[in-house]
């Protein structure tokens, strides 16, 4: 898979920020020029808002972050990157200037992205000497979570370049979309402009305030186009007869005077008082900090509903995050050969926000899921992975004993350890301890049994010779191990 | 709270009928007219989707379905109706025709909700004997998910009515939302008319395909509008200088050519075979049915996320299934007295997509899910609720043991069933059995043991004696049954 060795970022606000976020925590060293006198602070935030949102985006193994380091220049910055995005102010005049230095500075190989929300990158390449590496790479707010960036090239870039860009920005967990024409606005923001320019007309007419219109929005078309957009969710209205019947019925709507389409409102001193009146009634009581964190736990929500989509295959985002995930796995490098002297640290976990109850404690069950996912974890340890059991194979859990020893709380680090219990491999019996990070406490164990079956012909059979090889080491060297303290016992039996 | 007694539908096409199917589901007795020979068939269908959906969205207990009927006349099917909902298509002479007939029939006092998606109220309820309880509600595909409904008043509608609507909305799972005026296309559809505009240019222009067009809303603003809309997100954007300086930053776009808002596109034959075409490459490969139930599963699983919103107060439609859940449990008839002479059934369950794996099986932690939530709902029998829990006191869950015996398939429906073990109520020990519906076999069992704390004190205390009055004769009456198989066993023990 094509990858981005080292990136840089030529402005680093919300925006700049974020795509640094995307890159460090994709484990890519990144450099930062941004003159800015508070670009530390601001780039601090929107990093620490970023790692919050992937600890409760996936379980899967995130690689060491990337070195983040802040350049005294621009020549400085992009040495020795392969990708260079730009994200200064949204004036064209001094984009162009930007990239301009860029080009001159920048290996002629190198990829150069601008963040530009509509200018054509045809105005912007025109005095690079390399312009075929330019193009638009137009993300989302916010950058680190929002997978989309729109990739637009002008007269001079190359299409090679941008199925390139396409394929590099997938390692990173985003979206590449290569538009076919360059149009100011590109895609999305002409969508949002256009339904923009409406929602203006109707604060200003006072057909509803803006708590109104965004209830309007979230509590209808908004989860509609989380998952579909627009023409699959129309298809779908349109029925059996399809597109063409969906056309044909509401073609006709064109023609009415639903919109204010041919008149641009005046955005006038009155009509801004009545919008940030109206938004502190509607959002006030709360700080952008906290809406921020609200936003992105309902995103990182949200995308994990959706990989459950389309019986368990993943659907939208879901299944981009999915893919995310396998690259994540595939990535990692291999544990490193266990000292089979002591427990074996398997997994990390984060009590994740869906997993706490109204009083902040974790859920009951999420233990036990805790437990179920270091057992699976305890199988990649052996090499039974993915091909093991398309082959025919697989471990069954046949019954599993908990208990439960302390609260965890939102947010709370949480790591198992494992001890196998005396197994001959058909059987694996193992003893788990789930501990806090913070005070390495014990707040739950498991006693934990699987069997070795034959998927085939449903009925328990030993393990392959390769699996044994790696599994009977770690058994002796754990059958002189103490046996754990809550082992071997039943419910409600005295200590 | 303000209720529907008698639902009327008159049309019952895709809009109709899943106004049907909400009415039905929250347990209203419900009359549908509709002349078109196939109604029953369609409606048939979508009632089918929304009791599939419904089934996956909630755990809280539905009510007895209501009476689903089909009348041979508009004048039978609104007879004894308080809420009378019109959606005969989009025609003004039809639907003021068909409104000014229920007029005549319905009870003077009978509310008129019509479901046009942009005619006027007042041009409907121009011919009206009794128009002050005439109103737009105007929902959203699908209705029996999304729980927007607009509700507009023509210049006849009286205020109270429109709030007494809405206050006969929220019990059905349903988001009245108040028009300050009305306008044509309302407000939602005001937007969505905006947007469609502009995206038919895009695609006339080939600036993309239909599928790219999807991927630009569906990988970004959509999933940003699934949870907030249009001006909280934006008000985000603006950072903690707020909405004044986000309008400010993004005002002079008013004034760029990013739309082609001045012009109508003209949907002539040939942008109609483009976009079919289109729309056939992207998402041809499934049948309108397979799209249906993606879409209604990637709803649940979008509004379940939000559930846990906000640190799991609930956030958006999310809030509004929490809101919705609390109250079926509020309606649902308290318990009958447990027959104490053999296991008492607690609670059903239903395999959720999100719970299986790529195997289409029960992930093994959802066991224990199915077994914690049982243990909720003894709580519930013995009177252990909220009040109880905030006084000051509750039960901890300490250990339990869980054998897994067979497997589960997405679908499958489950209950369980509950057996008190000998316990003084401060220890409270139980067997759970969790058993396939279909063939009352047991696919797990779980043996459970909770401990009565004092949460202020942080100690083991004994219950109040309004919890041990309804325990202890539970307690007493399956001390003469056999103890359950399962029980006081340890983990790998021989049977």
């Amino acid at each position: 898979m094509s990858k981005i060795q080292k990136a840089a970022c030529i402005g680093g606000g919300v925006i700049g920020g974020a795509w640094a976020a995307r890159f460090v925590l994709a484990g890519i060293d990144t450099t930062i020029f941004d003159p800015h006198p508070e670009a530390e602070r601001i780039i601090g935030e929107v990093m620490a808002n970023a790692e919050r949102a992937y600890e409760m985006l996936t379980m899967a193994p995130l690689p060491p972050k990337g070195k983040l380091t802040y350049a005294a220049s621009l020549e400085e910055a992009v040495a020795g990157a392969d990708w260079i995005q730009e994200s200064v102010p949204e004036r064209v005049d001094l984009k162009r200037g930007v990239i301009t230095q860029i080009d001159a500075a920048a290996d002629p190989q190198a990829l150069i992205g601008s963040s530009t929300s509509g200018i054509l990158p045809t105005d912007l390449q025109r005095d690079m000497k390399h312009p075929e590496r330019m193009f638009v790479a137009h993300p989302y707010n916010p950058v680190y979570l929002l997978p989309l960036a729109e990739l637009v090239g002008g007269e001079k870039t190359s299409r090679a370049v941008l199925e390139d860009a396409k394929a590099k920005l997938a390692p990173i967990g985003m979206k590449g979309v290569i538009l076919n024409k360059e149009i100011e606005g590109f895609v999305g923001d002409r969508l949002l402009e256009a339904l923009w320019r409406e929602a203006l007309w109707l604060i200003n007419d006072d057909i509803c305030d803006t708590e109104t219109l965004d209830d309007v929005i979230r509590y209808s078309f908004g989860m509609r186009w989380a998952q579909m957009g627009l023409f699959e969710t129309y298809r779908i209205a349109g029925g059996e007869a399809g597109m063409r019947h969906f056309l044909a019925q509401f073609g006709p709507c064109l023609a009415w005077p639903w919109t204010k389409l041919t008149d641009v409102v005046d955005l006038n001193d009155e009509l801004v008082d009545k919008i940030a009146g109206q938004s502190d009634a509607q959002s006030g009581a709360r700080g952008i900090r906290d809406l921020e964190r609200i936003r992105d736990q309902n995103l990182v929500g949200i995308m994990q509903a959706l990989k459950a989509g389309d019986a368990g295959r993943g659907w939208g985002a879901g299944k981009l995050l999915s893919e995310f995930e396998q690259h994540l796995w595939s990535a990692a490098p291999a544990p490193a050969a266990a000292d089979v002297t002591k427990p074996i640290k398997l997994a990390d976990f984060r009590v994740h926000p869906s997993w706490v109850d109204y009083n902040g404690h974790m859920t009951e069950y999420r233990y036990s899921q805790c437990f179920a996912d270091s057992s699976d974890a305890l199988l990649r340890l052996i090499g039974v992975d993915m091909d093991y059991v398309s082959a025919g194979h697989s471990y069954y859990t046949v019954e599993n004993h908990v208990r439960l020893l302390d609260e965890c709380k939102l947010g709370d680090a949480l790591y198992v350890e494992l001890q196998l219990l005396p197994s001959d491999g058909k059987k694996l019996h193992s003893f788990f301890w789930l501990r806090r990070a913070a005070d390495n406490a014990v707040v739950a164990t498991c006693e934990h049994l699987m069997l070795h079956v034959s998927t085939a012909e449903g009925k328990t059979v030993p393990p392959l010779p390769e699996i044994l090889a790696k599994l009977e080491p770690l058994i002796a060297g754990h059958a002189s191990l103490p046996v754990p303290g809550g082992a071997g016992r039943h419910v409600g039996q005295k200590r």
